[in-house]
Formats: C-alpha cells, sequence, structure tokens
C-alpha cells in the first residue's frame, strides 16, 4: 500500500524524522485471533533491521508458542539480523535460578521486573510482552506504574503488548492499539486448534 | 491460554481428528493494522512443522515486506524447518520469464492462475495469499470461483488471505476470520511509518 501522510502535524517541536522514529508501544487486544502473531511477525522486521529483540511470554500455556519460538530462535543465532532473547513464564524465567514454586502471580512480577531492569540498560530494540495484558488486567501488575516505565524508558525501545483484555489506561497511553475482533473461528464449527495453525 | 471445547460438535461423521486436521481457509480483514503480519506469523508456525509454504504478495507496494521476507527466506534456507518460496507481484511474479508490461490486473489475475496450479499440484502446505482481498474486491478475480477452486482443493492445503475489504461472500465461506480493527495509529498523532515497525 502507497505510504500514507498524517493526517495532523503536530507542534511538537520535533522534525518529520525525529517524530517518525521516536520509539513505539504498540498494543495488540480485542478477543480475535493474531494478536500474538502480529506480534511475532513484527518482530521479523525487527530481526531484518538488525534490533536485539526480547520475548517474554507472561501467561503459562498449555501450547507454548514453540511454532515462532523456533523460528525466532533459529533466525536470531542464524548470523544475519538481530538475536533473540527467548523468555517463559513458568517453565521458570530463563534468569530465575530455581524454581520454587513461586504463584503465577509472584512470577508474573518477576517478569516485569526482569523487562524494567532491561528498559534501563537499554537491553533490547523491541520488546514482545506477549499475554502482558492478561497480568494487568488481572490486577498482579500495576498498569500505572506500567505506563511511567514505559513513558520514561531511555533510547530508542519498542514495546509490543498482546493480550485480551487491555486496560483502558494502557490503551489511552500507546501508540499503536489493534483490536483483533472474532468474525468466525473453526471452534464455532466443532473444529478443534490444530497442529501447525494454532500452535 | 488453555485449549478451548468446541461449543458445538456437528454431526458431520468425522471424528474429532479428522475435523481438527481439516485444512482451514483463513482470512485476516477490516482497517486495522496487523493482517499480513499475523499472517507471516502464523508462517512461522507453519514453518516449524516442516510444511512447505508459498507466498503470493498480490499488490504492489511502495514497501515491499522486506522483513518478513528476509526472515522467511532465511528459515526456508535453514536447512530446518519446512521450506519457503515468495513470489511478488509487479516486480514480476517469480513465475513470469519476461516482463511484458501486463497491467496490474492482468498480473494479478496471471497470479491466481499459477495459485490454481499449486493448489492442483498439492505444491504447498501453507499459501499465504497477501493482499488478496483487493484484486477481489475490485472485481479483477471473481470471488465466486476462489471460492468454487478454495472448496474444491484437494489435500491437506491451509490457505490465509489477507486484505482490507474481503467479500462477504469470502468471509461467509472461509473458516477462520479475524477483522483488525484500528483503534489508534502514531499517523493520528502525525507519526509517519518508521524502518523495523511498518515494513
Amino acid at each position: 500500500m502507497p505510504q500514507g501522510q498524517p493526517s495532523v502535524v503536530p507542534e511538537d517541536g520535533l522534525t518529520t524524522r525525529q517524530r517518525r522514529n521516536r520509539p513505539l508501544v504498540a498494543v495488540h487486544t480485542g478477543p480475535g485471533k493474531g494478536k500474538s502473531t502480529a506480534a511475532f511477525g513484527l518482530a521479523l522486521r525487527a530481526w531484518n533491521q538488525g534490533w536485539p529483540i526480547g520475548v517474554f511470554q507472561f501467561v503459562k500455556s498449555a501450547k507454548w508458542k514453540v511454532g515462532e519460538e523456533n523460528a525466532l530462535k533459529t533466525l536470531g543465532a542464524s548470523g544475519e539480523g538481530g538475536r533473540v532473547d527467548w523468555h517463559k513464564m513458568g517453565e521458570g524465567w530463563s534468569w530465575v535460578q530455581r524454581d520454587d514454586q513461586q504463584d503465577n502471580e509472584a512470577k508474573a512480577r518477576e517478569g516485569w521486573e526482569q523487562v524494567k531492569r532491561d528498559l534501563a540498560a537499554e537491553t533490547y530494540r523491541l520488546y514482545v510482552l506477549d499475554e502482558f495484558a492478561y497480568p494487568l488486567h488481572w490486577g498482579w501488575i500495576d498498569t500505572a506504574e506500567v505506563i511511567e516505565v514505559l513513558r520514561n524508558r531511555p533510547g530508542n525501545q519498542h514495546v509490543v503488548i498482546t493480550g485480551r483484555n487491555a486496560p483502558a489506561e494502557l490503551v489511552d497511553f500507546a501508540d499503536l492499539v489493534t483490536e483483533m475482533t472474532k468474525v468466525k473461528h473453526p471452534m464455532d464449527a466443532g473444529q478443534k486448534g490444530q497442529r501447525g495453525i494454532e500452535w
């Protein structure tokens, strides 16, 4: 599609280039498919730019996103593009040395603490906080604190947050918000998820 | 997320396994971001299953999806996972030997003819028909014919179609339909697209 023109040019003292390269907070929310999938698709572009990518999976899932994980790790190790670090909750975050049966809430908080450390250290250029909307929605992690940390993050770090019920304050704060709406799903016709499509 | 249960079990004479593995036609439509991105994310899962993947880009774009293309080609050539063939319209479909300045409509039709040949030959297990909703919406390619071909495709071939204005008949026919709705876009705040995010 042709490149669009902004509908408004704000008086923010920035040049077009400065404004264009402002780092983004994106949110993929809503009940439809494709929220995480689109975030991982975005990671392909970041990889192609050579950006270091950190993926944080915030919800323990029966179906880990093994396809995406294997693909992005293969890309990260290919010697081209950016590197990819993949962190999973529940199997133990990779930086947690022992699995001491903390509950999920504590684990989600620990994941967020690590994201904060990485943002402060500018470890990555793209952060995929997969299913991060859930611990926010459930009140496990304070949305106001997340917004404050994101607002004040240094450097040029993009953050994509996925999950069904993104809090309204986060949607208000984010630069790019897409809602995925379910129009039709095979499960409605009695078809369960299948390998290669759902995971 | 935990694996869901179908809300209806149809009396179609199929076992759960047969029904589960029925090949899908998925449509990503609507005005929001992430339609193509989610399709390429889906391709990561297919790649991880070792499935051959055919990508057909149906709209000539100022911003080719170079990130996704480089990433998927790198994966396809990695020696793991499935192979990836990437076909672009406008630069000349890769199977068109000479560029004789056909117009875009004829080129789109030629692309669809190739998809038909590949479906008949069961060349791929996943087809990404990127922006294919546009030539359908514009009437360049007959939607009824597309549905007929998809309905009768042999074997186990999944097809994902993206594009803003998917025809209602196609939405009715498809197994999985997601609409991407724009909630907020940085362009609304005067920020143009940027490298690594938009392409």
